[in-house]
Formats: C-alpha cells, sequence, structure tokens
C-alpha cells in the first residue's frame, strides 16, 4: 500500500462507465473492464439504454444501488458538470474524464466549463485524471484503456500527457519484451498532473523504471524537486512534447499546457539526473534497455557490426554516442595466434569479418565470446543476422551479408576485399543455435542485438522467400524477448540508449559517493 | 562521350574475369557480366580450367586470341605482380582488383606488393581500380558486381570506398525508387581516387545526383576545388566514415586511408556547397529526395503527422530539422468555417485529426489539398495510414490511428479525447483510392510521404491480418515509387532530408546571383 492521493483512485472496488452501450461501436471502456477481468463491480450508466451488454443500466450514476468508487467518463463535455455533481453527491472518489474540448480548443466558453468542473470536483471531493485523455492502463486492477494492450503486468510505468503517445509507447514498448504496471494518459491535468504520478510511481516498490510523456507541467519547480529525489531510487525517461516554437503552438491546442523553454527544461531534466529523449522511438530504447540489461557503469564497447564500411561508419556512431570503442585487446590477438587465427594482428574493435575468409577456423562467435569473458570490455554490441532460408534474399539490404561466389585458381583461398561478410556463421545454423549463442555472449556481459526493421519493398508483394525471412525475424525477435536480450533497428539507437543507460547509473554512483 | 581517362575504361569492348570458374561458387563477376548481358567480348581465365560454363577457358590474358580492354581480377595477392604485367603486355587499358590483403592489412610486405603492382601498371599503361573493392556497376554497359542490382538504368551515381556500403547504398536506393547510372567501389584507391570519380560523374550529362563514401580522400585539396565545381552543376552527397578515434582506426585497417580530422571535412563539406550526411539511411533519404522531388527553395512546410502527441513531436522535430512549420493561414480557416466545419478555429498546422471526430464533413484529404493549393505552403509532409483490412493490426503502433469505439449518450456526437485519430480517410478507401488522393496532392506541391517500417514482433508469426498489412504497404511503397513521390520511415529523417535538399537548391540560387 503505497500512501498516496492516487493509490485509492487507482484501486476501485466498483466502476461506472458513463456513456457505456453496446450498439455498432460499443463503449470500450465498458468491454475492456470486462475483458481484463476486473474483479470488483462494473456498471454500465446510460439513460438511452436499459440494458448494456447483458447487464442492467443505470440513467445516472446516483440511480446505482451500491457504492461507486470510480467513473469513466465519455459523456460529451457540456454534460460534465451535472454528472460530476452525481459524482459528489454518490460518493465517488476518482473520475478519468476521457471527455475532451475544454481549455484545449482555445475557447473562453470551454476554458469556463473546465474550471466550473474543477469547483465541483473539488467541492465534492471527486479527484480528476483529465480531462482531454485516455486514461488508465493497470493490466494487475483489471483497468485499460485498449482492449489489445498486454493483459501481463510488468514493472515499468508511464505518464504522458498525450493519449495517443501514451499508446504508442505502451505498444512499442510491449513489441520490445517491456510490460507496464500502471501507465495513464493524463492529458490537461486539471487535478492530478505530472508531479503526482511522479512521486506515486516513485513511491510504488512494484514499479522499476518511469516514462513519461510531458507537453507542459503544471508545477514545474515542485517536479523537479521530485524528479531529483526519485531518480536516486529508479531511472526516470523524459520525452519532452513542444520544443520550438511550432510545437509550443501545437501543446497549446492539444493539452492547453505552457510549454516552456526547452533550454531550460533539459538543463533541469539532466541536472536532476533523469534521463533525457528526443523522440518515441528513443523513450522506448532506453527503457527497454533499463529494463533487459543490470546496472552497468562502463562504457567500453565491443562490436560486431557489419563489414567494411558499416564497421568504420559503427564506430563512429558508437564514438558519438558517448562510448569508448577501445581497440582490440593485446591478449585476444595472441589468443587468436595461438591458435593459427592467420589474421590475428590485423582483426580490430569493430571486428570487420569481410577478412576472415580466408581463415576457416575463425568465426565471428569466437571472438564474440572472447570479447565478452575479456575484462576489458563492459558491454557487447552484435548485428544478428536473421538464419534460416539459406541467406538473405537478393534485393534486400540484409543482403550484403552474404559472401559473393568466390572464384578460386589453386593456391591459397582467394583474398576477398572487405565488406562482403557477415558473422560467417549466420547462416550455417538454425534460429535455435543462433539464439543460443548470443545467450552464451550475454551471459558474461550485458549484449545490445542489432536486428534491422525489414522495410517494405516490392519483393515482400511476391517473394516468399522475403515472406519467410520477415516471419523469421519475427521468431527471433520473441526468443530474444524471452532472453531479456535487448535488441534495436541500428547501431546508432543501440548505442545511444547504452550510453544514456550506463550515464544514469554512473550518475548514482557517484550520488552514493 | 566525356573526356576523362575513366571513359575508355569504363566503356571495354571485351572483358577477361582472371579466376573465373564455375565450381560449386562460381565466378560471381563472370556469371554477373552473362546475366547483365555485356555486348562485348567475355572471356574466362583460369589456369584450373579449359571451359568455364560453356566458353572455353584461357590459363593467361595473354592466351586470349583477340583484345582485351578490361579485367576483373579475383587472383590471390601474390599472383597479382604476374597477372598486372600480362596485362600490360597484352594492352589492356583498365583493370578491377577485387584482390585484396594489401596495406589494408597493415603489413609491410603487403603494403609493398601494391606498391610493385602500381609500379607495373604505370610502366605498362593500365589503369586500376581498387584493390579491396567490388569495382563496378554500370547496368547500361552489363556490367555489375552483384547479380542482384537492378538491371534498369538510373540518373544516380555513386562513388564508395567501401563495397559493403556499395552494396548497401545501391540496394536501399533502388528499394526506395532510385536507380543507378553507375556505381564504383574503389576501395584503396591507389590509382583511380574520389577526385577521378567526382569529376567524371560532374562531366557526364546522364548523371544527375552524386552520392559518396569516402573514408580518407587521397588528395583532399584536389577533392575539394572539384566538389566546388561540380556541386555547381548538380548535387552531392556526401557520407564521411572514420570521423572518430576509433573510426580512423577502423578506416587504416579497411582501406589504409588516413581518415582526416572531421571538423576540417564538415566545414570543407559545407563551404563547398556539397550535402553532408552522417549514415547510410541519411545518404539514401537525401539522394531520394533529389531523385524524386523538383528543385526547391522555400521550407514552409504543412503537416499532418499522426494526432495528439505524435502532432505536437512533428511540429518539434520539423522545426528542429530547420523547416519552417507556419501557423495555419487564415483564409484555409475561413474557407473551412464557410463550409460549416465546427473546429475551423481550433485546427491548426500540423493538423491533429483527433479533434475532428464530431466533424463528419470534415476530412485528412480536403486539408491537405487547401494546405498544397495555399501560395503559404512549399511543402507537404503527410503521413499515410496503409489501407485495407479494415484498420491496423490490434498489436502494432500502426493500431494508434483506429478510432476507438466511442459511446454514445444521443444528442450531439460525444466529444474525444486527442490522440486517437490518424487521417479519417484512411480506412475507408482502396489503395489505389489512397494513393491517387496523394497524386493530387503532389501534383499541387512537393510531398513526402511518412510509411512506417514494419518491425518485427510476434504478431508477425502468426496473425495473417499483421502478414497482409505487411504486404500492403509493400505494394503501397511501390505506387509511391511510381509516382515519384519519395517516402520515409518517419517525420525526422523526411524533415532532415528536405531541409537539406532546400539548402542545397538555396546554395545554387545564390551562387547564381
Amino acid at each position: 500500500m503505497v500512501e498516496h492521493s492516487l493509490e485509492e483512485v487507482l484501486h476501485p472496488q466498483s466502476v461506472a462507465v458513463v456513456g457505456a452501450s453496446d450498439d455498432g461501436r460499443g463503449s470500450q471502456y465498458f468491454s475492456t473492464l470486462i475483458e481484463f477481468g476486473f474483479k470488483g463491480s462494473v456498471y454500465p450508466v446510460n439513460p438511452k439504454y436499459s440494458m448494456v451488454g447483458n447487464m442492467k443500466a443505470y440513467p445516472t450514476v446516483k440511480d446505482i444501488p451500491g457504492p461507486v468508487d470510480f467513473v469513466i467518463s465519455a459523456a460529451p463535455a457540456p454534460q460534465i458538470p451535472k454528472i460530476m455533481q452525481d459524482c459528489a453527491d454518490k460518493g465517488v472518489k476518482g473520475i478519468h474524464l476521457f471527455t475532451a474540448r475544454f481549455s484545449e480548443t482555445g475557447r473562453q466558453d470551454a476554458a469556463e466549463l473546465e474550471r466550473q468542473i474543477l469547483r465541483i470536483a473539488k467541492n465534492g471531493g471527486v479527484r480528476i485524471i483529465g480531462p482531454n485523455c485516455m486514461g488508465v492502463y493497470y493490466p494487475q486492477m483489471g483497468i485499460s484503456f485498449q482492449p489489445h494492450f498486454p493483459k501481463e503486468s510488468g514493472s515499468m510505468a508511464l505518464a504522458s500527457q498525450s493519449g495517443q503517445a501514451a499508446g504508442e509507447i505502451i505498444n512499442k514498448t510491449a513489441q520490445r519484451g517491456g510490460l507496464f504496471n500502471k501507465a495513464i494518459s493524463y492529458g490537461n491535468a486539471i487535478d492530478f498532473n505530472e508531479c503526482d504520478f511522479l512521486e506515486y510511481f516513485g513511491n510504488d516498490p512494484e514499479i522499476k523504471i518511469i516514462m513519461m510523456y510531458i507537453e507542459g507541467p503544471k508545477n514545474g519547480s515542485r517536479f523537479f524537486t521530485l524528479l531529483r529525489e526519485v531518480t536516486r531510487k529508479k531511472p526516470v525517461v523524459i520525452l519532452k512534447g513542444g520544443r520550438g516554437r511550432s510545437g509550443t503552438r501545437a501543446v497549446s491546442s492539444h493539452t492547453a499546457s505552457l510549454a516552456g523553454s526547452t533550454e531550460v527544461w533539459k538543463t533541469a531534466i539532466s541536472q536532476s539526473g533523469a534521463v533525457s529523449v528526443s523522440s518515441v522511438d528513443e523513450l522506448v530504447d532506453v527503457a527497454v534497455t533499463f529494463y533487459c540489461l543490470p546496472p552497468m557503469t562502463g562504457k567500453r564497447v565491443g562490436v560486431i557490426a557489419g563489414a567494411g564500411g558499416a564497421t568504420v561508419l559503427a564506430a563512429d556512431q558508437c564514438e558519438e554516442a558517448g562510448l569508448d570503442v577501445i581497440p582490440l585487446p593485446q591478449s585476444i590477438r595472441e589468443e587468436l595466434k595461438s591458435q593459427g587465427i592467420q589474421i590475428w594482428d590485423w582483426i580490430n574493435n569493430p571486428a570487420d569479418f569481410s577478412i576472415s575468409m580466408g581463415d576457416n577456423d575463425f568465426n565471428a562467435q569466437q571472438l564474440l565470446k572472447s570479447m565478452a569473458m575479456h575484462p576489458d570490455f563492459d558491454i557487447i554490441i552484435s548485428t544478428v543476422m536473421v538464419p534460416g532460408m539459406g541467406g538473405p534474399p537478393p534485393n534486400h539490404p540484409g543482403g550484403q551479408g552474404r559472401p559473393p561466389d568466390r572464384p578460386g585458381m589453386g593456391g591459397p583461398p582467394p583474398n576477398r576485399p572487405h565488406g562482403q561478410g557477415g558473422p560467417p556463421w549466420a547462416f550455417a545454423m538454425s534460429l535455435d543455435e543462433v539464439v543460443d549463442q548470443y545467450k552464451q555472449i550475454n551471459d558474461y556481459k550485458p549484449l545490445l542485438a542489432l536486428i534491422q526493421d525489414r522495410s517494405p519493398d516490392k519483393d515482400g508483394i511476391n517473394d516468399p522467400r522475403e515472406e519467410q525471412r520477415w516471419k523469421n525475424t519475427c521468431e527471433l525477435t520473441v526468443k530474444f524477448i524471452n532472453l531479456k536480450i535487448p535488441y534495436y533497428p541500428n547501431i546508432e539507437r543501440a548505442a545511444t540508449a547504452a550510453s544514456k543507460v550506463i550515464d544514469y547509473y554512473r550518475m548514482l554512483s557517484k550520488s552514493a559517493v
């Protein structure tokens, strides 16, 4: 039990959905409570119907015979003052106002309506989430605002001023293996605001990582004070919307917030010890990295990322993200030499596997493992080639990993120019074997995997090989998720996430001293 | 006919492939010449075979009865001095050395071998592309270094120091609709170097856009002088590999180049008027934008990119990329008002379509068209929802575009919070209808489309809807390519590409004054 005003609001024993129906569209909120198995009583409220689904519907909240703890309102804005008074009279503890068209419209009458609603709520002791928001996703309680969100609970939390962003973040995080304890879309934040959610999540022992999408804080100074406290306990990753002139304008007509100065924000977030990100993808990357990998403070990275030019660019991108791409330790070179590997003095970090084709005894797996076991390396980043189908399809960038057919003229194997080889084991192994190899790496050092998105192109329409590869990629990611190996579509995103996560743990260890 | 030493080398009437074979792996170079329909004579050279395919093989180049203009060598490094002398004796004009393991190994003997080969070539009048490179892709001539590259010719050119990068760039550009006139992977560049390729491409009237991947220029001062001239005639987009300490180290063991200072490079590229990019994806984005869109100098952008928070972030990302996200012109608002659109004074740029759900008369297509026709807008960026299948699959970020089921309580349609709507027409139309709508927009103003990559996830394995959506996405991109509408996986990449392309044309128009 967390001591916080949100604790009671988020643990209702009974919920009424005002505006529930079962016509063509039905009520998503109502049906989702049923689908998610909400344990308490659920009441549909709609003066137009006597029944919703197989349940009796009530004309107003006050007509419900038992107590009602929480109300979800999807009624139109002009009806809310009356509904709010009903809630106050009924002793409702909290209401989520999905209802929109208040101050965010920029209209005086709508803003006045919003103030009126807040007055009624305050007088009647009803707490508000919203208005103009998707509300609560709390799978353990059986509450969700989308029927397709995962029903499984995790250790992440999200507070998002945007319902769209909340949905995108929850879906993209789940797609990468991250599950939520609670996520709240809170819109115009006329009552509960970013400070309440941050404080509450900070105190909740089930929550390990906090994600936030904020357009304009209602109470900036309290927020940054809280942020400094909470980041000492768990990571907080913050995406700020409304950074420029046009974004600020968009924020005003989205959640009626004052976006504030970007520079002030960035400085304040960074000083507080929170992690600042600039896109939904980066927010998800960082959160998933926190979720999957153990605390880590070292930035020395071992990299296998493609061949030739890709190796060079991988080094650049890791370094630009703040990682330390150290030279291959001499002891690993000596180890390779003692194994009779001809190119022992040439192989480097990032390892370019196009140069290895003459050395059949040498493979990427072996080097990855040597790097993972070596004390000089803190983390490993590796491209994962999708196995199966005897190699990538002809017309896809992934296809560059395939060694070209090499002519022979007798004598030693012909030398190959750089840039033609991926990790040489990739296509000789089954999907499960590849996964097992990476599991071993991950047992030694935190591993970040690179698995390319399948960009749409013409071969996707008719080529069954391309289709199979897409399915294999999906299967591979699921197996990685089960092993808590995080994956990223490119090295820039992996390196940036790793560096920011490490910076957080470094900050923590410095504060602890 | 372009007057340049490369002109003769790249237009051979006969080609010999040293190391051709038809064993298990065969010779890719040899078979690709056949497959691409090279018009002249082709000779396999291999002392191990009397026949390769159904053609007579020769033990050495000198044994070939007719003249030989161009040689492709895949023989091991130690054999090259002898082969080079044979070429000189035979009167060969140019040789491409696929062969690697020269100075890039960091070994003295290998570097000396490289110098010896260059001496023999110079004395014998043989010009060299390479060594340690994939060589020439020139579809019009029937020459390619990968059998799966497009056989169709286009107006782009690429000079790449990396064979891997060349392959990745050609494939990714083709996937987005961009075709090449010539692409050359040139590796260690001991003879022909970046200056020769830039000068030659600059003078070639069939080439409209030049892409370059450079690790270390052999002649920096000549390169930047040339660059300044060529950029006045056509855009040059440059990706520099080896920007940091570790990248520089990687460059040295990749193509034995000196990477040089990043800052000097960036300044020099920008002063020359060329476009500088920092990843393969950005290189392709910018080149494809040049390829598809007409010259443009205005940065005022009209944006429809998702809803709610995505709208706010779209504004931020456009502005951060250097575009001008102007407010919606008052005349468009008045037009909406005169049509009876209830939210006429609330709709903005970027347009947030989640607020429109009460106004059934109002749709995104209408607004996009008004923006495209309005003189205040220079370009348009719009999210394209993939149509078909009755909406996106449940567990995908794209799925956020689907309006949730909305409860009704009689009276006016209930108000909706932001962030739940994509462009409302998306799922009501067929794929062809959607394409046609965008074609109309593109007729008025340069249009950049956002089509999300299909990230792999568990639903891809078994969900036929997800599979169908993936195929629909592929089909949509093909139709956009045919209309020369460029597409990007996210707004950050679209906005960055647009801004850099516009900067180029602005530079041109300033130089012209």
